[in-house]
């Protein structure tokens, strides 16, 4: 759209009440969807976009929530280490491109849960790249383990290929997802989305550095500004373990299907994150996610102006055990209903510490 | 993938037991997707794909199925009514990809069922292409109604934007779809899918002719060949009456979530039915659909050699109020947990009747 068809009346039905802060200006690529609501902004440089955040605490209702954003990117600049988690990400995304049409060698650790050997082949060329760098840090991968020297402040959380059972039937969307922190806290993040499928195959490339916004394909990307639960369109993804939690979160979907515009099952959590990010979805929770699941998709949501929480409404950290990941407006009515019942699972003993924290990985937390 | 990873060896696998017809010649575009499972097959015209679908008959517990295309399309040549179809489909498409990055005008049917100006200027566009060419058919449009001479043997059904939710989040996928019933059964059908999403907008095209096989962008698409339910991934969708049978499929959406690979909820009906005929999902149902939903979809599927029928095993027609498709293969096997609730629902006196027959139209039903 153009933009003469923004407006300051226009624009100020987004905050209010109304705002203490000056209204940044707009350049190009600045996109109206649904209900008017303004979403993707790109915004100049003379404004920061931290400081639009800070609106949202003025709303009523509206809880804060802590960053998980490091402060830091440490010794490393973080242009450096955004640089080298694209590369990564690409890298990996390419042996994927290279296998969408081809035949599966599919192997499981479950009776559903499958890996590929394309996981794997873009693992490996993943860690090359990350090696070839940075040969000291610590890395944790889904189909490797943990490698490296855990006395590094840095560890590379990465999913070669998220969403292996859509990769599997052809079925978009899936996902290369890799993130690095410092002292546990992710510091930049890249996730390489496979849209479209057969016939159509192509990607979109989300990243993020702590404190230096979000993007999808070079673009500056801003979460939704809806905020009403009836007005939302959201996701949630179920694991292979099929808990309490899992049947929680079934009863959820089916709660939030009832109230909500609908909620989408699409099988891949970094694109759900990134989804969030981009505004097309207002919101994004599940049970019993890996910190490759969780690292890039929450900083990149977080750098597009959303808000990231533990399920129970508690401070998040990737190796925690559950993640709602928001617009921000939204985050605490959505948790006025998801919250209680992953408080009682916590209650019957269902087991919410960390999953897993390297030995000796030193952290902030 | 080349023709050299095809040989005799690896095809037969499919085929067992040993069926008594000879296998077809391949030619190009033939892809394997996961298990080494053969999908997207293209056939020389020396075989015709229809004696193809005769194999599924010998598998053990293969129930057969009644067909729901048209055994005619009448005084119209079948070529005619699809070049017809798909211009129709096109050119409400058109309309639709001029509004996916632009503002959307939203008004409420329900609480969250939603319709945009966009629906009715693509549902416009499309009447304009059918009057121009049938000026005497029936058409029945989503947002329409019913228009035109209801003693014609040719009834449209148009949806001139399915998946408006998703359309109007910029949530990928969402379609234009277009079908041609003659005397009540469809006889060509075209849907135009919208993926990606914001920074990669695409389409994908099928369409389809009642014996004359589905296509995608051109290329003749054909079921999954997937014959176990743990190996399969499904998809559903709820509508927006939130009635017993809407709670019925929650149930449903629980089972099969526990024992398959996934159930995915996209959110539009024509596009999840093409995406079985694609063979990258297994099967889909859903209560409650309207016509417009399903007449494209159903003919595709089932041209794309896949099995169409009511949710409680039923033979299936247009007007009906459930649905389900599958790759034929698993049918059978899934109508096992979805048709005894089904047939609670109906036991309860929950209504199963014809939705809605124009008056006067006649059909072969």
């Amino acid at each position: 759209m153009g933009l003469s068809l923004i407006n300051s009346t226009t624009i100020s039905l987004r905050f209010s009440p109304e705002p203490k802060l000056i209204l940044p200006k707009f350049h190009q690529n600045v996109n109206f969807y649904g209900d008017g609501f303004c979403k993707n902004l790109s915004f100049t440089t003379t404004t920061p976009r931290r400081s639009l955040l800070s609106i949202k605490s003025e709303f009523p209702n509206e809880k804060s929530y802590s960053k998980i954003g490091a402060q830091s990117t440490g010794p490393i600049p973080a242009k450096q280490l955004l640089q080298v988690v694209e590369l990564a990400a690409n890298t990996g995304a390419k042996v994927v491109m290279d296998a969408v049409n081809k035949p599966r060698n599919i192997s499981y650790k479950g009776l559903t849960d499958l890996v590929t050997d394309t996981d794997k082949m873009s693992e490996t060329a993943i860690l090359g790249v990350v090696n070839e760098n940075f040969k000291d840090h610590l890395i944790l991968g889904e189909e490797g383990g943990l490698i490296g020297d855990s006395s590094s402040d840095y560890l590379w959380c990465i999913d070669p290929l998220d969403g292996t059972t859509n990769f599997a039937h052809g079925y978009p969307s899936f996902a290369v997802s890799v993130a690095v922190l410092f002292r546990g806290k992710p510091a930049a993040a890249a996730v390489v989305e496979f849209v479209g499928g057969p016939m159509c195959w192509n990607t979109r490339t989300f990243c993020a550095s702590a404190g230096g916004g979000a993007f999808c394909n070079g673009q500056k990307i801003h979460v939704s500004q809806t905020d009403q639960v009836e007005r939302s369109l959201l996701v949630t993804g179920f694991g292979y373990e099929h808990d309490d939690a899992w049947a929680t979160n079934i009863n959820l979907f089916k709660e939030f299907t009832d109230i909500s515009r609908g909620v989408r099952r699409l099988g891949a959590a970094a694109v759900d994150m990134c989804h969030v990010a981009l505004g097309i979805v207002e919101s994004y929770w599940e049970y019993r996610l890996k910190p490759w699941d969780m690292a890039a998709g929450v900083l990149i949501v977080e750098e597009a102006g959303g808000i990231v929480s533990r399920m129970d409404g508690g401070e998040f950290c990737v190796f925690d055990r559950s993640v709602i990941v928001s617009n921000g407006i939204l985050h605490s009515k959505l948790l006025e209903r998801i919250s209680p019942p992953t408080q009682k699972l916590k209650d019957n003993g269902i087991d919410f510490s960390w999953w897993f924290k390297p030995e000796n990985y030193h952290t902030d937390l």
